[in-house]
């Protein structure tokens, strides 16, 4: 099945970003929740609330296990999350005495957002190496053809001539600030999720602040308080990402509409026709302007899932579920396809 | 890679159809690619456009056609969609001297706008199959529990005794509405695209609407003028689809509010609890406020998408590829949760 | 006040219409309200529900009615809906020993629905004749430009000519179907609210059927059962608007991208700039952009409020009143708009 | 006329924000073009661009000036933005030979988008006391009721015991991350923007970054380089007002919750029903999930509108004239509405 273009074998490669969708996989994801496991069955040891027996047992089981998916796939679509099902997994991997230490204290909310911070942040490392890439073109850009002159266009319509940097500078100043924009909003999201059933870890007594610290210290996060029902990094995050692809988008569209005469960019490698052979469409500006509205639109449902109830939303968890990976693919999608379409201009301005 | 919940091994179980979702394979794309391009060879030779030997060549060679798809993909990154590299396949299978009458006439859009009408089609008999069994399941419940006494809520707080059939007919009457809207506007949808490269169909001369009918008529499809820039049909049926995912959201909501004290309702079969044994979470009711949100979020992107730039807008066009398909996975998905949701309710009111 | 463009002092003569939003002030919302108080008084008199006494009472207290605005300001943030306050206001007009049978039986939703209902005939009247007179000057356009010449773009690229009758029919079809939709959509639409507390009449016994028939015929509806919490006439008419000004949206964007180098088209009156008095700014159709993506944005939120609590819920219904207001008037002054840059059109083509 | 709701007399009572309202006022509006064409004067002449004498005459008129409203509203119509005939009036109350002077070097966007700045910062300030008062309020609840005991609910359904403390650190650990995301932002949102027809300040030579730095500081504002068509600045904007309101919501649904059987909250003055005199509605509480979802629909709307052609935009400029000051009118209204909600509690669990 495929569904979404991110996932389609022919349009993926237009749209979006193998890199990016690696950590969105089925593997990722469960490859990530072992690894929360792990940490929390070794950090539990550590604090002495689980034996050290116990904590052998789970790494040594967690090393060599392999989920039964289809089992998995059953079981979602009763329970709505896949930990309840993959923790009876682990557990019985583990075997008796040692598996009721599996998982210990911790609920399902606790797995699965932290195994998504975990690919966020390698998401975050892709896509700030792409950011960079963007900066370094545009910039290569300016240094070639910035004294150039062009026309600037207000309203559509012919204004007076500025130069060529003028407009790169359009293009490159946001993205400037969207890498500063993302070492603030890191410092908020890149946190594990670890409340127990409820948040308050109630089975963990006293050791709830060291087994949670040591937790985030052996998965390389920062340490804050669980925040299963405040979704607002999520949000926050979710936002650079349109901010970005909306960037991307100007840049995109002002190609495009450089492209529509000829005479102010020339652009190799535009795309084919099947009905007429002499044109050059400017495919990647156009798939730009697409990505942005596309994350535009996203935006909105993220937002609408702040509004999560209680202790815990299944409806405005599994929302995000929906939307985040997608925004995330795209806004890697869209920094590869700006790079692409920076290095095709071959001459800018007269 | 699995970046939408629709497309992922385990999630797709929860919130997707695989039968909606198999019309958006690329194997139904292609397959439906190529009755268009047979129905087109057929329909020129016919009404004396193309020679019969060629339409010969063309049918026999496009039954035997197996696209490379490793190539298709690496040729989309460039032109934007697929029809270029696809209908070059398929002039080199047919081979000279008849390469030259595939896709006579027809530009990429044609053929895929085509495809995708064709597979709605498809898709909507599907939808409209599962509409009506929640149609069904709804009578059922209100036969059985109708003469019951329910409290009626208004803003969240108790207001007078209702009867259960009072909230049931707030779950069916929308469905019947939604039935008697899908056969309103699938006169509107069900079209095919023809136009050639700008909507004129140049290279037919006076045969033109004749080419037209009967490819339209070999399709099963109704006889249109292209439509190629005017997205108002699939912007409507968009809307339709996020009506239908809404009203079972309120269905799922409802009963997600019944269940939380558990004696309105009594459902079986609830989603069970990775840290709390003892629940039984309303599982598909949250899928369906999940659904309902995020098929009303893509909306917005659907009717951005309504401002097509002139004869062909590839930004506009490829904004639709990447939510058409989920909104009607997401729809389908939401019926047939809504009606196995029906299925679990053992009991309602008092 | 002035928060939003469509009440502006200054703006709203750009993008507002003053005749759409005449049927969302405050006096004509209230105006509406009593035309509901008295057919529901009239009508329970007619089926013996109330005295005629009663009756005539109400009807002349109604007649010299004038609200204490500054107490429905007051209580409205209190009570969340104007209506209790009006009733009360309206009661005490009425005084002893009449005034229990003021507002019998029904609820505030019923007379708040109601008058929504009652105001957007009106405004459908109002946006049906401009949609009329922008498919007659479409019309005159195609008569007297339809067979010059025009170069098709597609995706932003010269393609082959076309006739500039090609793409105003592109901008023309669509409203006809419009034209067509609207008529499908307003027999859904047109109907009272009227349900009594929670939907089921109950003060009124076996009479129900026959006030409500009553009520509906003296207000000029149609009759059909309550639906105060089934909202998808509401969502499917927003649906429409937001269809409309997609439309028209696409004819602004053309126009603005035709007069980026002035030969295609030639348009009379375009804005002038503070800082470039030699300018010609296409407003209009930048304007018509505007709205359309306004109305597309907005419309995710009518949508969302498909998910209507139970009986009644009050999140779900004021997200509706901070948004279906503006997506009428948004269509009224783009559809006031598109008439306007018609008319200035002076010249389409070679 | 008043089609929003925070414009109208009644509801902007329950749903607006005066004081926040007030700073996009016409009134408001002009008199920050003004003080902005006021401190332009002045910088040019410091700086040496302009004649003391012509400071001197055009402060003079500035001071005394009134605009002619309706020839405002009659020329916005034309111009597509209110500059240009504001403009012309201010150089005709300072007359010849000064008037040259007036607006000297600088374009519609400069006053318009400056205007906003100057306004933004005065609703910042406003909307930073309100949330300070959300973030003490809270704080009371918490020492007063912290230690209670509550029910958690998970996915809707009771999960196990915690703290009064934890579920209200769920609404106000939000809030306090807001107050620093807001500091972040702040420091790039409040930039005069000023670059003259096509940001390159072409009239002012060399003494360009002068005069900008000093209007920067007369202003008050910090100094950068215009930033005509990157608008990412008031996206992000937007974005901290909606998470600000999908805190708040989350905040007013979980109040709507507890209210629904009245033993886990007690409330004071609930909103009253026109037929079920009994009720005590949660008004406040569903407000806050309708400005909630409201601010998360109109998100999509400013993303859409980074996509800013060339130079300058007409359409997407418009776009954020339609969407940003309800953004924050609504954000003010729903702080106001969430202090008021915090003072309504006088009990939390048990």
């Amino acid at each position: 099945m495929t569904v979404s273009p991110f996932d389609h074998p022919l349009l993926s490669g237009l749209l979006g970003d193998e890199e990016a969708a690696r950590h969105f996989s089925v593997e990722a994801d469960i490859a990530a929740m072992l690894d929360f496991e792990r940490a929390l069955a070794e950090a539990e040891a550590e604090c002495g609330v689980i034996p050290r027996d116990a904590e052998a047992a789970i790494v040594t089981a967690l090393a060599a296990f392999r989920p039964d998916t289809a089992k998995l796939r059953a079981e979602v679509t009763k329970d709505g999350v896949v930990a309840p099902e993959l923790v009876r997994q682990i557990r019985a991997a583990v075997g008796a005495p040692h598996d009721t230490y599996v998982h210990f204290g911790a609920t399902s909310q606790d797995v699965i957002d932290t195994s998504l911070v975990l690919r966020l942040r390698q998401v975050i490392d892709h896509i700030g190496l792409l950011l960079g890439e963007n900066i370094v073109r545009l910039t290569g850009l300016e240094l070639e053809f910035g004294e150039r002159q062009l026309m600037a266009m207000t309203r559509m319509q012919p204004a007076i001539p500025v130069t060529v940097q003028d407009r790169i500078v359009s293009w490159r100043a946001p993205l400037d600030r969207h890498q500063e924009r993302l070492k603030e909003l890191s410092g908020r999201l890149l946190m594990p999720q670890f409340g127990g059933a409820a948040g308050t870890l109630e089975k963990l007594g006293d050791k709830a602040a060291a087994v949670r610290a040591t937790v985030a210290a052996k998965l390389g996060l920062g340490d804050a308080p669980q925040w299963h029902s405040q979704r607002d990094a999520l949000a926050e995050f979710a936002g650079w990402l349109s901010l970005v692809t909306g960037s991307l988008g100007k840049f995109g569209q002002d190609v495009v509409l450089m492209a529509q005469t000829g005479s102010d960019i020339r652009l190799s490698g535009g795309g084919g026709s099947s009905a007429m052979p002499h044109k050059q469409n400017p495919v990647k500006g156009e798939a730009l302007v697409a990505l942005a509205r596309f994350n535009a639109a996203q935006l909105s449902g993220m937002h609408q899932a702040l509004v999560h109830e209680q202790e815990r939303s299944g409806a405005a968890w599994t929302l995000e579920w929906l939307i985040l990976p997608q925004m995330a693919v795209a806004t890697a999608g869209a920094l590869r396809l700006a790079a692409e379409l920076a290095a095709q201009i071959e001459s800018l301005g007269h």
